[in-house]
């Protein structure tokens, strides 16, 4: 696993790759053993260069949307930045640079009945290489995230927001240039030229993790090829179970926020499961809130009787992300079905039941497989801002290393620190 | 990622195993709802089969050994088992069974300003593939510390164990019988084919985890060629350095110890490291009880110059687990000298330093990249069993989701469980 020096020849696109690898390796072994007021200094900097680059980023924001205008209305406003956005960027980063270090916490300190004292000790993951779309924001959280678990980032983000990125990122370095911290903590790969993710994806000796974020193809092409360790965040087909236990009230309240609050996240709710139960009593005002708000419904056919907007459901939509205001209805016998449901169509991302039935609810808890379960709330909270871990670089579908909101306690590993007195092994 | 019922044609491979994989998870949903005293019951209904099929045992080792007569005398030993062998793999499944539960603890509970109350839950990991060599007792240990930590086990064994691992099972699936539990808990793929290996790489759908557990080249074949997350247990190049602050005696009983005690487990120091300012009155003792303990040494210049016995040391020898009698010996200046070379050349699995200086020793412990690290005491500390966990399934050397010793507590996952009163997102 040494890490040899790269020679780059130029137009080599994987030497270009492995060096900036090689440095962030080095960054980041001065990185682990920064002092937390360090990173904080270094990351309320960070905020203050945004701020003072605004003009510079609007106006790298302006060449990138010039360039991008026959993108889809959707996909512009990603990647559009003012005034507010930036400052909301900064904002970020101050939050981040205001939370607790998860490095060198104890998580877990215990003697042997030999004497030797053993504490596992949080410390940083090393390397980590984010890999994203066209929010150029993503470029500021990532690198942040990062840095407060102590690890150097390497981006690559989408090629239709390379000046944006590139403006944000010289502003990142500005500041950790000024906190004396390495600026090759945070750097980028070669935006405009594909293979760069390639190369990136092949440096299993110098990269810990990589985090893929943004759409199916992208995951899907990052888990297939990488050589080294993926945090994944793939689809979120969420569902919202009404049981027959539940109040009227407080269902409408829920499915209606689950689904319409913003239909493009990754927490909305996307089927609506309901106890054949309380079917007519409940179904028919929440089909109608949900219309109201502009949603298409689709529908089995005991659901298709009771509104005649229903459309007939195929059995695809029960494995489908909409990110759209559609919703796919389904009347079910009790928990255990939706249970069972779920269970086969759920991306075990979030999952929430609405009950005044506590043994219902437990065992609702208990049964489904999903990073995130909820009783009685709207499954758009799945958010780690709103779970309280301050920014989030993505929520992780898997159940390695980190499941559910990824902030940067999951960005970070540990290591045994055993302290003996010359003891040795019988 | 639903599971759609598996067809198996006779003469099907892939499809026999992912018959198997299909079996373990639906077994794994029951698991994961099962009571902790359940699990112990059936662990220790496990270890009571164990002892009452020893005559079935025995006799289906002796088939296999028969069956290997062309094996190395190390490698034959591995494979053998005798009847202290069989009451020691029994008696490890009593200790797992008297483990506390890994499963169903709270990680950490906080209530957000909004009255949604979170616990981060402890849960299993779902479905475990251990792929391993010839040892029989790992088709006890594997499946035993799956099954405390509420995963169904697939397991793969070496092919020259196959009449005794079958054996073993056979007998597990008796006690998860009598307790109660579903058999399929722990199940095996067809051990003759080698490609059966590649189908069950390929079950990323169904398998969430390969726990490969053997050589080098069966480690790297299965990080390759898999679909689905690896925790890898991978070369222990382990060093100890005797600092210039070290005493005589404290670093002469550690060095012979950490060295050759066991020279095959993978914990075991193959470098050895001393400060030039004590390389004089130190080495030339601890070069005579490694040779006088019947260890090859190898070394650079300064160290040749101290000791006739002492061979060269070629460049390769600083990367090299020998996991057999011999030791490299190089001199360095100091501590920083030390981390550099072990950061360089070690396999980030255990590290130790021997010194009477506090700053030196929280320096090494702080700066060095590895699993495990050790002041005062031997490398041969590097187990489960030594640091308290219990059983162990192997060492990890990767960063994710487990380092250092794997145990129960390692093969579980976590979920978020959010409980509200009807709380919309803003």
């Amino acid at each position: 696993m040494s890490a040899t020096a790269a020679e780059t020849r130029p137009g080599d696109l994987a030497g270009e790759v492995r060096a900036v690898a090689l440095r962030a390796r080095a960054a980041a072994s001065e990185l682990a053993l920064a002092a937390p007021e360090r990173k904080s200094k270094a990351l309320a900097a960070m905020a203050a260069a945004i701020r003072a680059a605004k003009a510079e980023i609007l106006a790298a924001n302006a060449r990138d949307m010039a360039g991008a205008s026959g993108l889809a209305p959707a996909l512009r406003d990603r990647l559009a930045l003012d005034a507010a956005r930036i400052e909301a960027m900064a904002k970020g980063l101050d939050e981040i640079a205001a939370m607790p270090d998860p490095v060198g916490r104890s998580l877990g300190e215990w003697t042997r009945p030999n004497g030797l004292r053993i504490v596992r000790l949080s410390v940083p993951l090393g390397v980590v290489a984010v890999i994203y779309e066209s929010r150029p924001n993503v470029t500021a959280d990532a690198g942040a995230l990062c840095l407060r678990a102590g690890n150097a980032a390497i981006l690559r983000g989408g090629s239709e927001s390379v000046q944006s990125s590139g403006a944000i990122l010289a502003a990142l370095r500005r500041g950790l240039r000024e906190a004396g911290l390495p600026e090759d903590a945070i750097q980028r790969v070669p935006v405009q030229d594909r293979a760069a993710v390639g190369h990136l994806l092949a440096l299993d000796d110098l990269i810990d993790v990589v985090i893929p974020r943004g759409g199916r193809a992208l995951i899907e092409r990052v888990a297939a090829e990488s050589r080294i360790p993926v945090i994944k965040h793939l689809d979120g087909n969420c569902h919202t179970y009404v049981d027959g236990a539940a109040t009227l009230e407080m269902a409408r309240r829920i499915v209606v926020n689950a689904k319409m609050r913003r239909t493009g996240i990754c927490g909305a709710t996307e089927t609506l499961l309901v106890d054949r139960r309380v079917a007519k009593t409940h179904l028919p005002p929440i089909l109608a809130d949900l219309a109201a708000a502009g949603c298409e419904l689709r529908g089995d056919a005991a659901t298709q009787a009771l509104d005649p907007r229903v459309k007939p459901a195929s059995d695809g939509d029960w494995d489908t992300e909409y990110l759209d205001a559609i919703i796919a209805v389904k009347q079910v016998e009790g928990v255990e079905e939706a249970i069972r449901h779920i269970n086969r169509h759920g991306s075990h991302h979030t999952e929430a039941i609405v009950t005044e039935d506590q043994a219902a609810a437990d065992r609702f808890l208990a049964a489904i497989d999903a990073g995130i379960v909820i009783h009685n709330s709207s499954t758009q909270f799945a958010d780690g801002g709103e779970f309280g871990m301050g920014a989030e670089i993505g929520i992780s579908t898997g159940k390695l290393h980190a499941r559910g909101p990824v902030g940067a306690e999951q960005l970070t590993s540990y290591k045994y620190v055993v302290r003996g007195s010359g003891q040795v092994r019988p």
